[in-house]
């Protein structure tokens, strides 16, 4: 049985936690919206427990937020994509990533930034507006690229 | 010292997440957002442990997204207001309710509707414009009226 975190609660922001408000399954989430679909991969990036990792992915999968696909059948190995369940919820990681941006931000600059895909390539603003073209984008219109907050940590690993 | 949960990640949904992600954080929040500004108040909505409320209260206000004032010297008693960058934190509230109000709905409809404030009254939609006027709407331009599926509980309540 899932705990209820929020017993009692007659609301839908409960209601989303309840479902994602675990620690790490946003993170688990940013993972899939970037690309990273396996579980090594993630598990690299995100520098989990792998159990904690499983958990978070069969949950996600239960609450079809998550779908699982085979891609190897020996030894089985799984990949995951976001549902359309799971790719509605674009807002809130556009959400999360604009607020840390703007009051917790690092030193060099955002470490992602999210682009208009093709060949508009402008940012995506905090309504998930492209500030170039003016389009409304959803998930599948955008795409994350490094900024400069990444490569300076990237390059501070280096050297040391 | 803070616990740290995403330790070694560069990211600004982490980092956001370090903030407002521990239990009941961003409910807290709804509860200022919507004008229950008083401990007394938040804790009958929330149900939740008197010291649980004051531990997340003093985060809030140290991580500067809450603000508290002084209502009454004997005995002393505070409210809380959200700050310039708790305010920032509404399109998170935003987007969890309007996933919530799409993927995990409530029988008779959302608990809460948010509206433009004023004549104009049009629904708030999940990229924050009125579905009425097309304005792009900030907090301050918006409030929380109740939906069927508040109505329904209460009456459920009132019957049981």
């Amino acid at each position: 049985m899932l705990r209820s975190d929020y017993e009692g609660q007659v609301c839908s922001i409960a209601r989303s936690l309840e479902v994602i408000g675990e620690r790490w399954s946003i993170l688990v989430l940013r993972e899939v919206f970037t690309g990273h679909r396996r579980f090594s991969e993630m598990q690299r990036s995100l520098g989990i427990a792998r159990n904690v990792l499983a958990n978070r992915l069969d949950r996600l999968v239960d609450e079809g937020i998550l779908e699982r696909r085979c891609y190897c059948e020996r030894p089985v190995r799984h990949e995951y994509f976001l549902t359309e369940k799971g790719l509605d919820l674009w807002p809130v990681m556009v959400a999360l990533l604009h607020w840390g941006d703007k009051h917790l931000p690092f030193p060099d600059g955002p470490p992602m930034i999210l682009v208009h895909k093709g060949e508009c390539g402008g940012e995506v603003n905090d309504r998930r507006i492209c500030e170039r073209c003016g389009e409304h984008l959803g998930p599948r219109d955008a795409r994350a690229v490094e900024g400069p907050g990444m490569r300076a940590a990237r390059e501070a690993l280096t050297a040391a």
